[in-house]
């Protein structure tokens, strides 16, 4: 992999800087945008001229196509600034892999390495002020694209737009995170897009997930659409369960996304020597474990929350609560992902590349 | 139902009408657009001032939620002109009704009655030069919101937008249909959002619907995602299946769409004393009537294409024929339809809604 800078790249600064208004102490998650963000549009079957240029609204035909029929993707990713200044993206290939298979299944062009690669790397240099160092903070990309081409007919956009934005987080912080089991609603169909990053996946959750906070808890663990009975992640987290001393994590598949933060976490864990087992788990193991005193840890994985553990889950009504315990393994690889992703850490696998 | 004038419209006009540039008798199906749209957003909680304007692209933030997580809904509806040019609505009430279901699944807020049918009322006034009338014509009605509201966390919106443009039509013509059953791919799950018209769902289709037309089928015919046995929609239309002199249509459901030309084709049916069963229809025998020389016919039901006659269907890569037939009760049916739509016949029924 390779951030390369070689795609010519046309420049408009903004005049001003917003930066001085930003209170980077007490950001609110994906609120706060730089002042410049990165636009590449696709027409006439091939990508044009890639431009950087300051954040600001932009014109849209009423009746495009990503109003209408949702076609629309996106990536979500970090980079962090060393002791040294240097900022650093983490495993980049994997997510550009990604957007390029959200971007086949739902019917939009692949964007070429060069054009997603090159405006990450000098949209994150212009804007490098921005990226704050320490603990917990990091500079939340979020590569997108859009169907801009216009017309009332349910067939792929002839036009789109890639876009890259940039918002600075510190530490996702989210109080204790108590989950429903999804035993209705679902996220994804067999032979669907759960495993795309396709915007339509994330409205279809909200309405049970405002169920499931009515209730009390934060977030729903979604299970198969067809049988209910196999755990398979929550709305933009990967899960694990630790059983005794063995963690469980679902194969990814045509319904479940295949997280980046899940795979590094499958790797550290494979070095740290951890018990793991990648199969699918059912709704009723979980439960068995959790009365037999077996089940350890639930915990999510994800760019955003990066380790989120679960204080207990919900099930037909009835509430598991999972043992307080020290030392964690969440806590533990959480240390270990974070340690390489801000270089405090020898990165032996080669995912932090710089920019 | 009613629909009212009683909602204060704020009006402005457009200074030229485009009406003079556009070939009516050269329509391509929801590309040319009249003088005006409806405009009404949510915000701090409530609905604002709704406006018509002239038709415009309009601004957007590049966070928007519509962009991320594909908060987005739609309807689509037919008004026609009479032999007075009179101009009528047929059940605006149903898609009012379903918009809203559509906007609760969605976690989108429900647009009040007022707004929807008096901006449809005051917007086809303003606009009635462009409807036409004449067998075929109509104006295809396009009313959708989106979530406008700025942020890349995945949570609803907490601001919207509601519009509704208008796109003159002719009869659709798609040339002879074949369609593909699905066997892999799916467009709903259980406890998903197929019974909305969510924007998702549709870009959601287009990859196996290409799939699909590169090996020589128009559409589609999907089936349940868990077992690929039952029969249940096609990309924007209902099926029937006439076997024998028996129709068989699918029940909705959570992953079938209500649809309203559906339900009027069943209460003509009806009317008409044609036998019909709402039930599963098995893929299996579907199969077994065409080898056996029951299955007399197979047509889709939409807004859009009205009553859609299918030449054949394949399955497990064999292709299965359907028998040139005349006086097929799709033509029956969509006749007596499109006469009461037009005006042409006595509507006992109460469908046609006078603006
Ligand atoms: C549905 C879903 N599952 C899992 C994840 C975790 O993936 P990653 O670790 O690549 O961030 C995300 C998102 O970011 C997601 O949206
Ligand atoms: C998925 C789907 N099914 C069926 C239909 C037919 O519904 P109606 O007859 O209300 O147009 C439509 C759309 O218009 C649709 O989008």
């Amino acid at each position: 992999m390779n951030v390369s800078q070689t795609c010519k790249i046309e420049i408009t600064k903004s005049l001003v800087s917003k930066i001085n208004a930003v209170d980077f102490e007490n950001l609110s998650f994906g609120s706060v945008f730089t002042d410049h963000l990165f636009e590449c549009d696709f027409k006439n079957g091939e990508w044009q001229q890639p431009v950087i240029k300051p954040y600001a609204p932009f014109l849209l035909d009423p009746s495009s196509r990503v109003f209408h029929y949702g076609q629309a993707i996106f990536e979500g990713m970090k980079a962090y600034k060393d002791g040294s200044d240097a900022i650093w993206l983490f495993r980049p290939d994997e997510n550009f892999k990604r957007f390029n298979k959200s971007a086949v299944r739902m019917a939009m062009p692949e964007v070429p390495e060069e054009i997603f690669m090159s405006g990450l790397n000098q949209l994150l240099q212009l804007d490098k002020a921005w990226v704050k160092k320490g603990s917990g903070n990091a500079m939340y990309i979020r590569p997108f694209m859009i169907a801009t081409g216009g017309g009332v007919i349910a067939n792929p956009s002839t036009e789109y737009k890639f876009m890259i934005i940039l918002s600075p987080v510190t530490s996702y912080y989210s109080g204790e995170v108590k989950v429903l089991i999804a035993e209705h609603y679902s996220r994804a169909a067999n032979g669907g897009i759960g495993a795309a990053k396709a915007a339509g996946n994330y409205a279809a959750q909200f309405f049970p997930t405002n169920l499931a906070n009515k209730a009390g808890f934060q977030q729903v663990i979604w299970t198969d659409d067809a049988t209910h009975t196999m755990l398979e992640e929550a709305g933009t987290m990967n899960v694990f369960f630790r059983i005794n001393d063995t963690l469980l994590t679902a194969p990814v598949s045509e319904r479940i996304l295949d997280g980046v933060t899940r795979k590094t976490l499958i790797d550290l864990a494979k070095s740290e020597n951890i018990n793991l087992e990648i199969r699918p788990v059912l709704v009723s193991e979980l439960i068995e474990a959790s009365k037999n005193g077996t089940l350890k840890e639930i915990f999510g994985s994800g760019t955003a929350a990066v380790v989120s553990p679960i204080a207990g889950f919900s099930f037909q009504d009835i509430y598991y609560e999972l043992p307080k315990i020290e030392n964690t393994v969440a806590l533990q690889l959480k240390n270990k992902l974070t340690s390489i992703q801000n270089k405090l850490e020898e990165d032996k696998f080669g995912w932090t590349v710089k920019i």
